[in-house]
């Protein structure tokens, strides 16, 4: 038995898992996400941070062709210089040793490539503490987050993306005998080969706030339909593809393909390479995720690929009665504060009818309300040991300088403030920006302000309110709406606004779990129908379109009489 | 129940047996294809000739908005003016109507829009013969051909279209409960519901050739999928979709829905309306069948819409070596007159040996071949009331002044010949032409030239026929690929090639079935893979981007202790 055959039967059960928990979409993931010794081994956590340190100031050592010489730009947002330094590929030469791989990875067909896929994403998940170093500090996310968010649940995106392409080439079955009856004559026989076709090399731009979460679902994707994948890491989070790109690299040869098949190609800011590569013709595939501005620029100017975009958005949230503020509160403090509001899920304009709202508590005038958000969150960073942590650091300067040009945008309800981290005091931390804007200062509060930056939005009425938003995310698109009510009514018109919108929506959360936060296997993340994103996380129309079916068919010569 | 209801059920046992016929890829249809009273009732052939000729010089009587004059510029192939006048309706009173119908269209959900389109089917299906005279008499198609291209094979690929589209939709659930662990602590629990929102307008552009088999596929799986579709015919072939929609729109208001949800937009030759329709920012899905030119400016132009291309290619066919010359001679000569080459199907470039191929009967010289050939397309011509219902009409002016622009193209093997109907003495008949070149004369037969019109093809030997064909189909496009050859390592290269070019091959077919043909349930047509086709009938890619899935979720409150 080969090696990717072993591969595919050490891990069809968690396929078939996965298979299972993309159709039902109740809760399920392989991959745990809590960083512990308990699950992950005694000396996982140490491992993991000196794999870590060991890559400081070194160069990465990758599979690739040739050399343009070095790029090391990344500079933690915690105010250490990281100084890896990684190889800039031949990229003509590689395209050619990449299509020239293609034939082997694409006879292995559907199972072996989910083996070998899922032999990847496995040895991801034990190098997960490791992991989360390089997207601490690329990011500036917390540690459990970047754990979180850039280990186990990345991974189960990944494996949520190789699951539901695996099913669609599965879908199509390899032979069929088409046998058609021509009355009292023999039948008329054929049988009948079907092929999946990669579409050619896909090529994943990352970016720099989500490196692997973000990019998994395109690349596995990609890899798992028979398509070589160039991996095009942000200039300022390139240590968690490097070491993602690693791990593929080695499964790939391992079993007896080139490694090259999954590339790193990292650039510099000064020579950026993104738009050469998305127009090169043997791309046919990229998947991006970045801003408004360049995400159209892909979609317009490179017919020959299939493009699968997630771009900005302004997000919004409608509150509109509630039973406790202070649950509400709670809840929402918790959803601007997590990292630092550099989530592409994070609520941006949050509409309040300007003659306040009901509660159990009775009445809350609209600057009550204000407060009481304001407050839990103060109240939350106020606890700087702990705060930090969720918090994390604000990932880039422009980001940084973003919050304080935003606070002339509206009037000040509360203040961002820079923390000392205790362990880190370069870190560059924040607390949430939230700004009081009337219903017309739409140009404030309509356009996307990346970071911690927030809007209350005083309006007329709930109905208002509504009729914003859905003006706001067909302008300029949404991944998330939340709403919170506790008329029926009101939330079936936030039904139908969601669906008109085309946009996710999350009802009256005041526990555990955020507006913010969207699971593989259970959410889509995007809808694909609104501006601000043309793909969806994971539908079919994702995957689908990565590779094509060839058939051929050859006459039985009809039995003898 | 309601009618959409009891649609529903009356079919779903014929939506499961499709469905299941999409993932076998056996042979099933449910649509008889032959033209018999047995079948079809006692009366049926005379009843559907006279609804047939009870259109003709009338105004054709349609659901619609408003009336910017009538168009009617269809003539008969066979001679006869048709005179059927067609109300052009208000487009943007029509396109505000149709979105303000899609609301209850989206509510019906997957199963009663599919009850509703399988009745549209069924309905259809009775009304073959009148649609066999309808497309006989638009298309120039012989009888039997309009008959079944235009009726059962088109209502059959219509199925197929709503079967794979409910299929991708009904593996959406409509709810679930997701119970996430928090170890001691109380699960989060969240309720979703998922909803299958349609992407806005459908636009089906015709082609003149195959009005309905080129259109059900895009027009069902966009209806299917909650989308409203405009039916914009060729302005040459406007009855048999005319019929198509009269029909919808009958089943439609049967169920309760808007009829207007499948609307016919004519147009002229002198004022088109295809571009401004296309460019409407309403329209979000394009399905075009037609020349490159145009398909190719719609996937550049039309960046609201995701567009959906069938456009030209030339066909490629490799003789190597055979058992009987005789056999391959008389399928490939129903292969080059069956509707007289107008099939996208139909092989134009037929790639040979110079010094020719082996055969059972010994070696055969290139003129051996070529001979066999023309004799065998000539003795079946020759028989000129059999023949003209094989070849049937050439469709268009254009068509006809290109066989004789062609002739000097390459050294003539077989003149075509103006053949005289039995019936019909205007009617513009033609047998093939067939031309020899050499291989270097890529200019003459690497060119779509549609119509009756196929290049004999002097190679150096196979391995030249394959690497010509694969240029030329990189370049151009191809929607079929032919070989044939008695050596399975050459067969073994064509399959190489048919997946390099992402083209469906058929090998060695001597009997009844034709490289032309293509079976719904049974055949993918077109890979959407080279540039003859961005799409494929009917895979997961053609159906899954008419849908988006919006998600909402609802905190479910932990019980109390």
């Amino acid at each position: 038995m080969s090696q990717a055959h072993a591969f595919f039967e050490t891990h069809q059960s968690t396929l078939l898992q996965a298979d299972a928990a993309n159709r039902s979409r109740e809760f399920w993931s392989p991959y745990p996400e809590a960083p512990s010794g308990r699950v992950y081994g005694e000396n996982a956590a140490v491992d993991g941070e000196s794999r870590f340190q060991g890559y400081l100031g070194k160069p990465f050592e990758l599979a690739g062709i040739g050399a343009l010489g070095e790029v090391a730009e990344e500079v933690s947002p915690y105010g250490i210089d990281l100084g890896v330094r990684y190889q800039r590929p031949d990229t003509e030469a590689l395209i050619t040793r990449m299509q020239d791989a293609m034939g082997a990875w694409r006879e292995a067909g559907p199972d072996l490539r989910a083996g070998v896929c899922l032999e990847i994403l496995h040895r991801l998940n034990r190098r997960s503490f490791e992991m989360a170093h390089a997207v601490m500090h690329t990011t500036g996310q917390g540690f459990v987050m970047a754990f979180q968010a850039g280990g186990p649940h990345a991974q189960d995106r990944g494996l949520e993306a190789v699951a539901q392409t695996w099913s669609a080439m599965k879908a199509v079955p390899d032979t069929a005998r088409w046998v058609k009856p021509q009355g009292k004559n023999p039948p008329i026989t054929l049988d009948k080969r079907f092929h999946i076709v990669p579409r050619g090399i896909g090529l994943v731009v990352a970016c720099a706030t989500f490196p692997t979460w973000n990019t998994y679902p395109g690349l596995f994707a990609s890899l798992v339909a028979g398509n070589p994948v160039l991996v095009k890491p942000h200039p300022g989070a390139v240590l968690p593809l490097a070491i993602s790109v690693q791990v593929a690299q080695q499964v790939l040869a391992e079993a007896g393909f080139d490694p090259c098949l999954v590339s790193l190609v990292p650039d510099s800011r000064a020579e950026p390479v993104t738009r050469s590569l998305a127009q090169h013709p043997a791309v046919r595939l990229i998947d991006f995720t970045g801003s408004s501005a360049f995400g159209d620029w892909l979609e317009a100017n490179c017919p020959q690929a299939e493009v699968f975009t997630e771009k900005a958005g302004v997000n919004c949230l409608i509150i509109d009665s509630v039973d406790s503020m202070k649950a509400v509160a709670r809840n929402l403090s918790m959803s601007l504060s997590l990292y630092s509001g550099q989530m592409c899920t994070t609520p941006q304009a949050i509409y309040i009818p300007r003659d306040g709202i009901d509660s159990a508590e009775g009445r809350l005038g609209f600057d009550d309300v204000a407060e009481q958000l304001a407050g839990s969150i103060e109240k939350f960073t106020s606890n700087t040991e702990v705060a930090v942590h969720v918090l994390g650091a604000i990932q880039s300067e422009e980001t940084r300088a973003r919050i304080e040009a935003s606070a002339s945008l509206g009037e000040v309800v509360l203040p961002s403030r820079a923390l000392v981290h205790p362990e880190y005091p370069a870190a560059r931390i924040r607390t949430p920006l939230l700004l009081k804007v009337d219903a017309a200062d739409i140009d404030a509060y309509g356009e996307e302000r990346f970071g911690p930056i927030s809007f209350l939005v005083a309006t007329d009425d709930t109905d208002h309110s509504l009729a914003l938003a859905q003006q706001v995310i067909a302008g300029k698109g949404a991944i998330t709406l939340g709403v919170y009510s506790t008329d029926e009514a009101v939330l079936d018109k936030a039904e139908a606004l969601a669906i008109d919108a085309r946009v996710a929506l999350s009802c009256n959360f005041t526990g555990g779990f955020l507006v913010n936060q969207s699971a593989a296997f259970g959410d889509f993340h995007a809808t694909g129908g609104n501006p601000a994103a043309n793909a969806s996380l994971t539908d079919s129309a994702f995957v689908s379109r990565r590779f094509v079916v060839v058939q051929s068919r050859r006459e039985v010569a009809a039995p003898q009489a």
